[in-house]
Order: structure tokens, then C-alpha cells, then sequence
């Protein structure tokens, strides 16, 4: 069996699989090695996601425990709750809450599993301004970059407190200059560029965790191990 | 649950979620509905897939019968006997009896599983001399259109002996002027465009078959779905 990595987020998460998307370069990496299995809800926050973990994992597991799941929730938590998407705002205090919630549950159901935080991303307020949700006439962005960070170190202290591997994507990103631009294709969502260091870095935390292309098992014989002049004795144990 | 649809063949579907493939088209496509199962043996022909199937679809179902088995091989049993990659050829009556047997195989498993078959493409000659595997002294390709034709035509045949939907990919990209290049990076594996013809025709298969996004279910409640004067009734179910 084939282990699996289980991707549960918002929908930088559900629209992952899209072209060039970090779900589909993991999927890509990891073809011959495990199943990634996608688990995005668009437009959710942390409160939502606690209401649908259960079900959502329900046929996640498939059985038996995944090796890894990364939880990657608090750009729709982080929305100003005064501006036009603050019905997805949660406080920052429960946001914490929340995700420990998230982090236990996840423990209690599959205790072997690596639960792997991702931190928001950084914000871009002028994308944000340029690519409104509908009618926006305050002219203001529903989230900031400030607030953005300030759930992306609540994440980082929850992972810290339980022991847990996060990635945190707010500060990596804004290491590039441009990151704005480079990165965000609307102020929020990945570019390809922005998703080739999510994918980076999830590549590199599963590594720092033991699941790497080097200590998995790759699911049957490779080409370049079957022998041109006898293929079928590879195939007979 | 969310139902699973699984693609089992050789490298074009091992690499079918790398940039703009269509495997990470179907699960882009599916986000909220399905599970697309990688299940892709780069260089594997119908005798090496029989030798590995019990083992590859192990895992793959998760314990309930997936909704639907991709097959698509042909595209290494068509190699030419007496050239570079010959010893991946499978004499076409052979091909024809190992996938009645593959899809035998998968329905005594999963009688209630759709299993759709997939034809080789088609060979662009040129693009093979431009990239062989190797060295090729002879300067002649490992592949011909013609040769992927005959077994493209038995593939079809016996879908049709068998009562299973088939996609004639062979024939399809070939009514696209300048198929060879637009669809075939190196004469055998898709470009991006080639990608997308392959994921508009399984998506329409599958339609045909009754799995389409009108008809499945939507996993947890769609954003918009949800009520911003009061997002937690709708998750009160």
C-alpha cells in the first residue's frame, strides 16, 4: 500500500491540482511512491474546517492512517472582519484554538500520522484592491498583510507548543523581492512561481520528517531496473 | 466517500500530473467530487501490467470498489520487435488477450467498476529520430504510426467484444491538422495541448458512463452555498 499525504485547506488547497499547482507537482514528485489525495474547501476557515474534519478525512485514510497530513488553513480566517469577506473572518485567538482543535483531532483519529501546519501566505493588498469578491465599494482590501501575518505567527506558536512541523509560507515568500507580483497572482492565490515554493517546501519538510523519494518504496519495478534480455524475472517474486 | 477514479498505464500516465497533464486535469476538474488514483508504470507494456496488477490495484480502491479503471497501455507493446526498444514489443494478438485479461481481472475484482480502455496514441516517426531512448545507430524509430494504428484498432475491438466504452485516442488527435507536433513533445508523449484532448475525452467518457459533476455528489458545502448572515447553520446537518 501506497502511503498518503493528505492535503486539507482552503482553496489555495482545492485549486492546487490547477496548472502548475503545488498538489499536482507533490503528486507528480511522489508518482511512484504515494498517493496524494486532495482535501481543498474554498473560501473555508478554520471554523468550518472543524466542523467537516471528520467527514472530510472519512475516505482520506482509506483504512489505514496517512503518512502525512498538512493542514493549511488562516488566509480566510485572517479577513478583516469591517470589510467585504468578513463573514470568513475568525478572531485570531480562536484561529489558535481552532487549529490545536484541528491538530488533536487529527492525532487522536491516526497517531502515527504527521500533522504538518502551513502558515497563511503574505498578502498582496494591491492585488487584492485590483481582483475584488464582487462589489467592493469601500475600495479597501479585505485582508492585509499585517493581519495575515499576525495568523501566520499564531500558527507557528501552535506548531511549536505541539511539537509540530509548519511551513511558514507568510515569511518565506516575502524573503524574494517581488514576492507581490512573482508570487501572488491576486493578492492571495499562487502563481506558478508561488506554488513552486509552497511545493519546495513541503518537498523539503516531508524529507525533514523521513518521507522522501530515498526512504520510500516505489510501487513495482522500475524501467531502468527490468533487465532488457530476461523482464520477465523481475516480475517473479 | 468520495469515489475514486483510477489511471492505470504507462509513462503518459506516470507523468500525467506533471505541468499541464491531464491526470491533474481530471483531478482539478474533480476537486470536490472524486479521488483521481495515480496508478502510471512508465515503460510498461499489457505483459508486464498483468504481472503487477493484483499488487498496483492493492491500495488503489481503499477498500470499496473504485468507479472507474482507466486502462491505457499499447503505446510499449507497439514498439517494433527488431528495433532500439524491442524488447518492450508484445505481438499484437498477445496485447489483445492481455487486456481482455487486465479488464477481466479488474471486473471479477470491482464487477460493479466502469473500466474504460484507452488506445496507443498515435507515433510521430519524426519526433522519435529527433529523441531516441539511447542510441539508435540505425537512425530508424522504435515506433510507427502505423504499428500503434493496428494496435490501437485491437484495443478498440475488443472494448466492443467486451461491452466496455473505449477513447480512440489514436484516431482522435489525428483529425487535428499538425497533430504531430502540437500533440507529441517527442513523437509519443503529449504536449500540454496533446494533455488536453486526452482530459476533455475521459472527461466526456466518463459522462457518458454517468460520472460527471451534475451527477456527483459535492464533497462538504460549496462557498457559495453558504450563508454569510449565518455560515454555521450549513453545517448543521
Amino acid at each position: 500500500m501506497r502511503p498518503k499525504l493528505v492535503l486539507f485547506g482552503d482553496s489555495i488547497t482545492e485549486e492546487s491540482f490547477g496548472d502548475g499547482g503545488w498538489g499536482a507537482a507533490l503528486a507528480h514528485h511522489f508518482s511512484r511512491s504515494a498517493d496524494i489525495v486532495l482535501r481543498g474547501y474554498s473560501g473555508y476557515n478554520t471554523r468550518w474546517a472543524l466542523k467537516v474534519l471528520d467527514r472530510a478525512m472519512d475516505g482520506a485514510s482509506f483504512g489505514e492512517p496517512p503518512a502525512a497530513v498538512a493542514v493549511f488553513f488562516g488566509a480566510n480566517d485572517a479577513s478583516l472582519s469591517d470589510r467585504s469577506s468578513g463573514f470568513q473572518h475568525v478572531p485570531l485567538c480562536e484561529y489558535g484554538t481552532n487549529l490545536r482543535a484541528i491538530c488533536s483531532l487529527l492525532k487522536d483519529k491516526w497517531d502515527s500520522t504527521i500533522v504538518i501546519l502551513i502558515t497563511p501566505p503574505p498578502i498582496d493588498e494591491d492585488g487584492r484592491i485590483q481582483n475584488p469578491y464582487g462589489d467592493n465599494p469601500s475600495g479597501l482590501p479585505e485582508r492585509t498583510n499585517e493581519e495575515a501575518g499576525a495568523y501566520a505567527k499564531a500558527c507557528v506558536a501552535v506548531a511549536e507548543e505541539s511539537g509540530l512541523p509548519v511551513i511558514d509560507i507568510w515569511t518565506r515568500m516575502q524573503k524574494f523581492p517581488g514576492w507581490e507580483k512573482l508570487f501572488l497572482r491576486d493578492g492571495l492565490h499562487f502563481t506558478s512561481l508561488g506554488n513552486r515554493v509552497l511545493f519546495e517546501e513541503v518537498v523539503r519538510k516531508l524529507k525533514d520528517t523521513g518521507l522522501s523519494l530515498e526512504t520510500m518504496l516505489v510501487d513495482q519495478p522500475l524501467f531502468y531496473d527490468i533487465d532488457p534480455k530476461d523482464p520477465l524475472k523481475t516480475f517473479c517474486n
